[in-house]
């Protein structure tokens, strides 16, 4: 059975009814065999006074997987209606990284609510990863995973997680450790499955380990998951010393959140880490404006240089038409150099011992692009604005528009492939240095080029 | 124990040495115990002729797993050299998904020869996949899962799992087919283990089922991974027959790409589908070329709406400064609009009926950032250019600039988040409409209102 997105409208429209109807047990049928994350969907399109009493109608286990897909301001709504019973039985069924990710982003006065009802163990562990600076691999990492000792046997090892399997996160990858929690080595379930019950841990563990400090970026983590196909990865600390455990699921989404993150800084953007349509208007104006202030003041340079060269545009008016057309054609050739070089930093194909390589590449292609480039330019000028329109352009006019475009290229493309990896080796985030930065700073040099090949080939 | 990047360089150094002085054993001490993708990594910067060397010094199952990561040329050239038992060892050892990847980047001859080596049940899965078009679920899928039947006990599962899970892709999640292979359930490991032996399947299995369809677009069965938090998910033919699975590590590969090819499109690509150093020259010039000619001459018409108020611009000399200000902030609008509206469709987050409420935001958000663009623009024209640097800006100049900055930022907007979501619509890639398509049509808007509010304010 899939879901499409016009079905789950369709459950919508029946909840409602059923709802209004007070018809309880046909609204809970409608639901309860659905994935939580649709659950959350549908619930969030219902009438906001409908979502505690929906919410109630969902046995134990379902309404906190549920719970965690709804998005913050449902959670913290439902949070302050919650009696202490409630409250508790939703906080004891999470998984630790998710009660963690809820009550990042609760305010002060629910986070303490929580805490209180918490038991003194999982506001222990809550605290522990709450202390992790945000964006680290300790914010997203979890302590509910199974260690082994190596001198444990196989059967052993099952007893274990028969005992404790069912409140794991995970149980597909198990980690040994020595008695300090120094990290040994990893064993699958797989593994364990397809050994004896008298063979030891430490026998049949894997010890050729990749594993993820606390205190790297988030974005490294999650992109050895994807470099090394890894489901679970270890955490550990200064001393080496296991502390929790990453899963693919987190991995994945921080993944598309720092790709999303991209994509809004190579547009100008402040990144907002919320999805579209549940921000605000005055939160996207804030995102918005700051870039477009800054790159509308830098834009006036390239303004004043126009009117520096006013006399020779008025003795050549014809030179005015075509600069729209190099500006556009350096700007795009530029962000074309910046996001591919972009992309390839984030995804571990380039970095700054690759400057050379990127440049040398860059400039062969800049020289080819711009020489199509304006040989097709110089027929279209020649043939269509000159012969069919009836432009006033001699043949010098011409060879200054399409031998600026070849230099305009170069220049675009020469700073778009080398500004980001310089960003990148300063400790910034290359994605800054794109389309929008590039554009201004490649204007600015085509329009210079511009004038005095005019200068230089009209005599002006 | 982690590897960096640096030490990945330093032990290629070492490899070449131990090569250079053939102390094979040394060499295959210092790789055999990396990850595979780290090994392959440094196969490939040593030079070519040691790669087979380097190659048969690896255990096979390690080897099978670095042949996957080799480069496609690196595989091609390997395969080639391989003998007849060679090649076959390698295929053999290779999960069906990984051989169904390589097997679809080698030429036709390369190909005959794999299909022949292998055996038969092999040659028909890896044929079998191999059918399914480019981009569906079905190429993307392996047929090495253990599926269980309803009436099994828990007992006789663990049975079957010690006797195949061998060679299976994963264990974790199994499922349920009745003798017609329809898809009915399924169960995770930890359901098997936490259950008692006498247990039976059907009655523990989880029913509530998300499947792929194997026709359905890769992206799409890769982003219910992320929606639904899946490690695998069943593939169904049209008779909802269980064909196949999809798993985590092939799910994240198709994101990853998928999203590097949006990237790439926004800024006027055609994607390459490969790391950016591993692209060629020529390569890369045609994958930018396209879109630059295009852009290049729809930019001329841009031109042309300059030229036609030639007479305006020679009147009031100081309005042609302010051209590119009004280009590059319509412009920088307009792909803020886009790139969000691009991404928020390609996380689900809009689709087409949803048309209406992006429209009355960006309207929303482009009159009050165009009103704060103008009324600094105002300030800075009227303090900076004039009073400081004495140019010669009368205050009716300064209100057409800062009107037209108003609409244009208006226009860029809607343009911008209207492209996009219509291409979707249409069947089109939406990541196409973005910045620089957008660029020229909002140039072509933005000059239009200039010219027309100089004309009724200063009465040109």
């Amino acid at each position: 059975m899939t879901y499409q997105k016009e079905s789950l409208d369709e459950l919508v429209e029946q909840m409602e009814s059923y709802l209004n109807e007070k018809k309880y047990v046909q609204a809970r049928e409608t639901i309860v065999d659905l994935e939580p994350v649709d659950i959350a969907f549908i619930m969030e399109a219902l009438p906001e006074d409908t979502i505690p009493i929906v919410f109630r109608l969902l046995p134990k286990e379902l309404a906190a997987e549920v719970f965690v897909e709804l998005d913050t301001d449902s959670q913290e709504s439902l949070i302050r209606g919650f009696s202490k019973a409630e409250l508790k039985e939703v906080i004891d069924e999470l998984y630790l990284d998710d009660a963690v990710d809820i009550i990042e982003e609760m305010p002060a006065n629910v986070v303490k609510r929580i805490l209180s009802i918490a038991d003194a163990d999982t506001r222990r562990d809550i605290n522990n990863i709450l202390q992790y600076p945000e964006d680290s691999t300790g914010s997203i990492m979890t302590t509910e995973y199974i260690d082994l000792k190596a001198n444990l046997t196989v059967g052993d090892a099952f007893k274990k997680i028969r005992r404790v399997g069912q409140d794991m996160e995970t149980i597909n990858v198990m980690y040994v450790v020595d008695k300090d929690r120094h990290l040994l080595g990893f064993v699958t379930i797989r593994q364990l499955l397809l050994a004896d019950e008298e063979d030891l841990i430490g026998d049949i563990m894997d010890d050729g380990l990749i594993s993820a400090s606390t205190m790297d970026d988030q974005e490294e983590t999650a992109r050895k998951f994807k470099k090394y196909d890894f489901l679970t990865m270890p955490v550990v600390d200064k001393e080496n010393r296991l502390v929790g455990i990453v899963t693919i699921d987190d991995a994945v989404d921080v993944l598309v959140e720092e790709t999303t993150e991209d994509i809004e800084r190579m547009a100008a953007i402040s990144p907002s880490y919320k999805p579209y349509l549940n921000t605000g208007i005055m939160e996207t104006v804030k995102s918005r404006i700051p870039w477009l202030l800054l790159l509308m003041v830098s834009a006036t340079f390239t303004g004043q240089i126009i009117s520096s060269f006013e006399d020779q545009l008025a003795a050549v008016t014809v030179l005015n038409a075509y600069i729209p057309m190099l500006m556009d054609t350096g700007g795009n050739s530029g962000s074309q150099a910046s996001v591919t070089v972009i992309r390839g930093i984030s995804l571990d194909e380039i970095s700054m011992k690759d400057l050379g390589k990127v440049i040398w590449k860059e400039m062969r292609v800049a020289v080819i692009v711009g020489i199509i480039l304006a040989v097709c330019n110089f027929a279209k000028i020649m043939i269509v604005d000159k012969m069919i329109f009836h432009n006033p352009i001699t043949l010098q006019v011409a060879l200054v528009i399409c031998i600026t475009l070849v230099f305009t290229v170069f220049a675009a493309k020469l700073v778009g492939c080398t500004l980001p990896i310089f960003a990148k080796g300063l400790g910034f985030d290359p994605a800054v240095m794109a389309s929008p930065f590039i554009t201004t700073i490649v204007d600015a040099i085509s329009l210079l080029i511009y004038f005095q090949f005019a200068k230089m080939l009209l005599s002006l």
